[in-house]
C-alpha cells in the first residue's frame, strides 16, 4: 500500500515538473503499478485521470470489471460504465469536477487514437501530450519486491527451458518442444507464458521465426526463446542448443555469442550508458567477422512489460543506474544455416550486472 | 491472393467514398488481413501506406520482420529499418514520394498515440481521421474461405472442453482444468489459445474472473470460457457444468440461460438488427426474474479478432448480414454464490443463425 502511495506521489512530482497537469492512464501495465488493479482497458475503456494537485484521482471502468477493482484498487474513487452506455460521458464528467477542461494531460504512447479523441473531446481547451518518458523513468527501477518477483519469474522459466533442453531428441516437433517447456512453467506456479518459441534446423536462422511442426533431426540446433510471468512480472530467457553433434562453424558462432554475452555482461555498471553494452557485444561479434548476421538490439528492459525501458541499442544514451533490469541477448544468424541467441535476464547492481537466473550457458550437445 | 486484390480494391473503394486518401493501417490483423503477412507493428513500429487511387502501397517493416515479410506480403513496395534508426523518417518519405502531404488518412482506433504523432509530423497540412467502421464493414462479413478455418478452430476448441469436463472431479484445481483443456487445444491443431479460462464455486460468479489454484468442490459449478485460433482465426465457447450434484435453484439459472440463448439463436437472421437478438437474450432473462444478473451484453463479432463488430449489444443497430460471425453468450451471475454462462458461435445465413461448433448445450452434472 505505502508502495503504491510512493508511485503515484512521485509521479505527481514529476509531472508538475514537466508541466502536466493530469495524468490520463489506459495501459494495463500503468494501472497496475499506480493502482494495484489488473484491467485490460484496450476494448472496453478503463483509465485513471491523476491530476498533479491535491484533487482526487479518478477510475473509470466497465461494469464488469467494478467488483475487482473496487477489491484491489489503491484509489478509491471507482466510476463504472455498462455495455449500453458510453465511457466519454463519465470521463468528461470527471474533468469537469476536477477542473481540467484547459488542461496538458500527460499520456502513454499506446493510447488507442480513439481514446485519445475521446480524451481530446471532452474540451476544446485540453491539450494531449506523450509523456510515456515519465512512466519508464519511474518503472525502470525495481524495488526488491519488484526484483524478487522477477527472479522468481527467472528460476520458474529456467526450468522450463531444462525440461525442454531433456525433451529434445530427433523426431520430435519443435511444437512438442515448445508444449513441455509451457507445462513445466505453469505446473511451476508461472502464471502465463506470453511467448515460448521453439525454432530447429534453419528456422533458427530466423530472428522471429514461429514455431511450427519441423521435426528436430540429428545435427539441428534448436534455439528457444521463452517468456514466464510471476505476479506481473516477466522473465525473458533464450538458450541454444546442438543435436547430437556439432559442426566446427557452429561451435565457432556459439563461442562468439557467448563471448560478446560475456562481454556484455561486464560491461555492465551504474552510469555506463545502455548503447556501450550493445557496442560491446556488437564488436566482439564484429571481430569475429558476423557483425552483418547481428541484426537486432543487444536486449531490452523487463518488468511488467516485456519489453520495455531501458533498451540497450545504438542510440540510447540512458546512463544505467541500480535496480534496472533488462535483457542482455546477441545473437548470430546466418540465413539457410542455422542461428545462435544466448539471452539472460540482469538487473545493475552498485558492483555490476547481477543475473536473476541461473542457468548454464555451456554449448550443450544433446 | 486474388482475395488480398480484392480486399484491397474494395477498401480503396470505399475509402474513396468516404474522402480518406490513404489508409494507414498498423494492427497486425488488418496487415495480415490485407497484405496477407503477420507481424506486431506494436512495439517496434509495421505499417501499410494504402493510397486510395492507383498509386502503389508500401510496407514499412522492421528489418527483423523484413525476410518474413517478403515472402508473405501481397504488397511487394517493402522498406526496412533497424533498430538504430527510427521509422518516422521511412514513414516521411513514404508520404512525400506519394504525394500525400495535404491527405486525409483513415487510421484504426486502436493506433498508438505515439504512431498518430509520427503520421502527424509527417507534415502539417495531414488530417487524421478514425476509420475504424470501415475495416469492420469489409471484415465482419466472412468469405467461404474465413469460415471453413472458423469452423476448424471451434471444433478443435469443442474437443478441448470437452477434455476439460472429462478432467473435472472434486479435488482438481482451475489452473489443472484449463491446462488440460488447453493441451487438448493445441495437440488438435490448434494455434494459440488466447485465453482459458475456469472459474469454480463462487468465482464464476465474476463474468471477467481469473483462473485460481482453487480446488473444485462437490456441488461446485464450474465455468469454461476458452479461445482457439486457427490460421488466424478465432472460436469462442463457454460451458458451464455441475460437480457431482445440481441445485434446484442452478437448475432454473441453467434452464433460464439455456432459454435466452436459444431464443437469441432463434431471432438471429438477415437484417435483424444486432440489438434486437441481445434483447431477445435479455427479455427471457428479465422474465425469469434474473435482469439485474446478467451484467453485459449477449455478444461479440469474432474473427480475425476475438472481439470485434458485430457487437450485439443495445444501442447496436447494424443490420445483420449473410457471413457475419459472433458470439451468443447470455449469462447470469449471483455474487458470493455461483455464476453460468452459456456461449456459442454462430454465422448468419440466409436461413437464419448456423452454429459453427457442435458442442451439446444440455445440463451436465459430472
Amino acid at each position: 500500500m505505502a508502495t503504491f502511495v510512493e508511485r503515484v506521489a512521485e509521479l505527481k512530482r514529476i509531472g508538475r515538473k514537466a508541466c502536466v497537469d493530469a495524468f490520463f492512464v489506459n495501459s494495463e501495465t500503468n494501472m497496475r503499478y499506480f493502482a494495484g488493479f489488473s484491467v485490460s482497458g484496450m476494448e472496453r475503456f478503463a483509465g485513471i485521470v491523476i491530476p498533479v494537485d491535491g484533487k482526487t484521482s479518478t477510475v473509470i471502468v466497465p461494469k464488469l470489471e467494478e467488483q475487482k477493482v473496487k477489491e484491489q484498487s489503491v484509489f478509491k474513487e471507482i466510476t463504472s460504465y455498462d455495455d449500453s452506455e458510453s465511457p466519454a460521458r463519465l470521463l468528461r464528467r470527471t474533468i469537469a469536477d476536477a477542473e481540467l477542461e484547459d488542461a496538458v494531460f500527460g499520456v502513454e504512447g499506446i493510447l488507442p487514437f480513439r481514446f485519445y479523441r475521446m480524451l481530446a473531446e471532452c474540451s476544446p481547451k485540453i491539450r494531449v501530450k506523450e509523456v510515456s518518458a515519465i512512466f519508464s523513468q519511474l518503472r525502470c527501477v525495481k524495488s526488491q519486491d519488484e526484483l524478487k518477483k522477477m527472479e522468481k519469474a527467472a528460476t520458474i522459466l529456467a526450468l522450463g527451458i531444462k525440461a525442454g533442453i531433456d525433451f529434445i531428441k530427433p523426431g520430435v516437433t519443435e511444437a512438442a518442444i515448445s508444449f513441455e517447456i509451457e507445462k513445466t512453467i505453469r505446473e511451476r506456479g508461472g502464471e502465463g507464458v506470453p511467448f515460448c518459441i521453439v525454432l530447429s534446423g534453419s528456422n533458427s536462422a530466423m530472428p522471429h521465426g514461429n514455431t511450427s511442426s519441423r521435426k528436430v533431426k540429428q545435427r539441428d540446433v534448436v534455439l528457444m526463446d521463452v517468456g514466464a510471468v510471476y505476479e506481473g512480472y516477466n522473465a525473458d530467457i533464450t538458450r541454444t542448443v546442438f543435436v547430437r553433434e556439432v559442426t566446427k562453424k557452429q561451435k565457432e558462432v556459439y563461442d562468439t555469442v557467448a563471448k560478446a554475452q560475456e562481454a556484455a555482461i561486464k560491461t555492465v555498471r551504474p552510469n555506463v550508458k545502455a548503447e556501450q553494452v550493445d557496442a560491446i557485444a556488437r564488436k566482439a561479434i564484429e571481430n569475429a567477422g558476423y557483425g552483418n548476421f547481428f541484426t537486432h538490439r543487444t536486449g531490452h528492459g523487463l518488468g511488467l512489460e516485456v519489453h520495455e525501458e531501458p533498451y540497450i541499442a545504438k542510440g540510447n544514451k540512458t546512463p544505467l543506474r541500480p535496480g534496472m533490469t533488462f535483457t542482455i541477448e546477441p545473437g548470430i544468424y546466418l540465413p539457410g544455416e542455422f542461428g545462435v541467441r544466448t539471452e539472460d535476464d540482469v538487473v545493475v547492481s552498485a558492483k555490476g550486472a547481477r543475473l536473476l537466473s541461473n542457468l548454464s550457458r555451456e554449448l550443450q550437445v544433446i
